[in-house]
């Protein structure tokens, strides 16, 4: 059930079977680079959110080009980058379940691995995890700091959970988990300080409220590829958790900077490599790559360097385009590089990365932790 | 990268590792012998669509029931099918590209494989792979019955490729596929007539213009989950290519029936298990199943037989729920069944399905073409 490779090194782009997972490596590194560059006169350091590449490969570059460590959402994403050696995971989620803890508990013998809690149930749920084990796991308190997701309050309801944590035999105290997603894609500056600027003081206020409790935290940790200048210049978060940024999608491309227009800090480096497999008239044409080859979930994917051809609609093995100009119009069996809309669940449909560099095919990366759920 | 299965057979559906796919066996069982019943009085046979369920093991259940053959999108859902045993199988869809052609060529040694044209530059491909594989290939002409993607016109323009076809010595015209996509969810019966009794009659004309030219159809094939009673009763269409009927889906379940009721012909039989991982406050309890769970193209899933609680929003491993009533709150750690918005891509997102009776684990599945894009 692991599909074949769709392409080998040295073969020419266009040669590359579809629809297939490009990644352009010059954007790529100009990206790992560009991030480390600009956290580097902050106090905040890159741990890096494996949940857009789900890869120990790329994990591992990130560490190599200054990343601290790497995020991931579940087990068993944490898995595949310890089985990968990656020496330093944060689960930056709640993992419920006797048996997905026991899995958690055990990958602290390969690798150091955290965990978040925003419940009492579930502190002792990891402390007995950990005893059975023979460990000792830290534990972050996850706080809401405005998404209305997951956490507790922050204040006195986070400092009543991280005492339970840290009078935990086999739990370790390890800090707050303090990240806004709904923040992360909000259009304007102007939002997203406002929505950050308020998260930022909820971490500030709690973390002195632990202070005074004798409770430091390691860790303060979240922000995204939207937002992560923000926390990253707080004096409060030291840890930042983007993901995106190593790709880029067409959502957050659409971020503004001070001035209105895109931001561009980033390079998009991931495209879904997609065939032309119908023209059935001037104004239309179909590529081999719908619901299944890349997410829509953030809006229709864009066309690279094509501006007059638009993704219009996508069914589940069709993208349907429509083309303004009969000089723009793509030929049957061209090939096109589609922008996802959403990086992470597009990574999620492949079983490979297909690296390139100058028009060629430089290497194959396996997607390890594809289809991770649990 | 194949993920381990989520249970094992005796395990309680409680017990089941989430997310997971499950199938309730019985609504399977009932939706399987059901379509053949509802075809039985017509002279339309079953053609399943395997883009549904991407598994040889549900297709043999569906050739065992009545099914005639299955139909894919892709080459790899072919040879997933072949491999699995499955002897008739139709490529319902255009193929494009030296290298799928040739994959599909090698097929036709150990199963009878059919596959779509709409453009002669794709016949003279069609055509050199058979020849170069020492094969003759069915092939079909796929015309644009309204749905505006794939196809030529109906009429002359069907014939003309029709001939080009019959021309060709390793191919065999194989007849016409006219489905209309767009029309399956159109949500009113008076909706549904309309389009596909436009379908219905460019269908006709083409079939009757083909036959003055000598040229018979073998199969004229079409038709999904939401307008098969009304292609099935035309006299035109010989073969039926539902999907999703074996599952159904939260979106084809607001297709209307004559008197604006929820049509209720089959029964919901795939449901996405999930736990809740987080109960924030008494209005909003977290799931661990979002976009990598399940798919929100069509709507968001709804919580099986748990009306008081509504997904309202989904990130890459959360779905967001809001509960109506205290008493209707679900507690932490507790298991919900999901009913994806829309089966086909929510199945691509599993390696296993587990197939669930009286409350019990009864089977794994593996989905064999998972992923199975080229």
């Amino acid at each position: 059930m692991l599909q074949p490779p769709p392409a080998r090194p040295s073969m020419r782009e266009d040669e590359v079977d579809t629809p297939a997972l490009l990644i352009d490596l010059d954007a790529f590194e100009f990206n790992l680079d560009h991030m480390v560059e600009l956290l580097a006169p902050t106090q905040a350091k890159l741990r890096a959110h494996a949940k857009t590449h789900k890869s120990p490969v790329i994990a591992k570059l990130q560490m190599m080009r200054g990343a601290v460590g790497q995020c991931v959402q579940k087990v068993a994403e944490a898995e595949a980058l310890a089985w990968g050696g990656i020496p330093d995971i944060l689960v930056s989620n709640e993992v419920v379940g006797a048996s997905k803890l026991a899995r958690l508990a055990a990958l602290a013998r390969i690798a150091k691995v955290a965990v978040c809690a925003d419940d009492e149930a579930q502190v002792a749920a990891i402390e007995t995890a950990a005893s059975d084990a023979g460990v000792r796991l830290p534990v972050l308190v996850e706080i809401d700091v405005g998404a209305g997701r997951c956490g507790v309050a922050p204040g006195p309801d986070a400092v009543e959970l991280a005492k339970r944590i840290a009078a935990s035999k086999h739990l370790i105290f390890g800090g707050l988990q303090a990240y806004h997603g709904s923040a992360q894609h909000k259009r304007t500056v102007a939002e997203r300080r406002t929505l950050i600027g308020n998260a930022v003081d909820a971490s500030r206020r709690t973390v002195e409220q632990l202070r005074q409790q004798g409770l430091d935290c390691a860790i303060v940790g979240g922000a995204g590829t939207g937002t992560f200048q923000i926390e990253s210049t707080s004096g409060v978060y030291n840890e930042i958790q983007a993901g995106s940024y190593v790709f880029m999608d067409a959502d957050y491309a659409r971020n503004l900077d001070e001035a209105g227009a895109p931001i561009g800090t980033f390079r998009h480096s991931l495209f879904v490599l997609a065939t032309v497999m119908s023209v059935p008239n001037k104004n239309i044409a179909v590529v081999d790559a719908g619901h299944k080859a890349v997410a829509v979930d953030s809006g229709m994917p864009t066309i690279w360097q094509r501006p007059e051809i638009r993704y219009v609609g996508a069914s589940d093995e069709h993208g349907k385009m429509e083309v303004g100009s009969e000089t723009a119009a793509p030929k049957l069996g061209e090939k096109l590089r589609l922008v996802p809309g959403h990086c992470d669940p597009t990574v999620d449909r492949y079983d490979w990365y297909v690296g390139v560099r100058n028009g060629r095919v430089e290497c194959l990366w396996p997607i390890a932790a594809r289809g991770g759920m649990h």
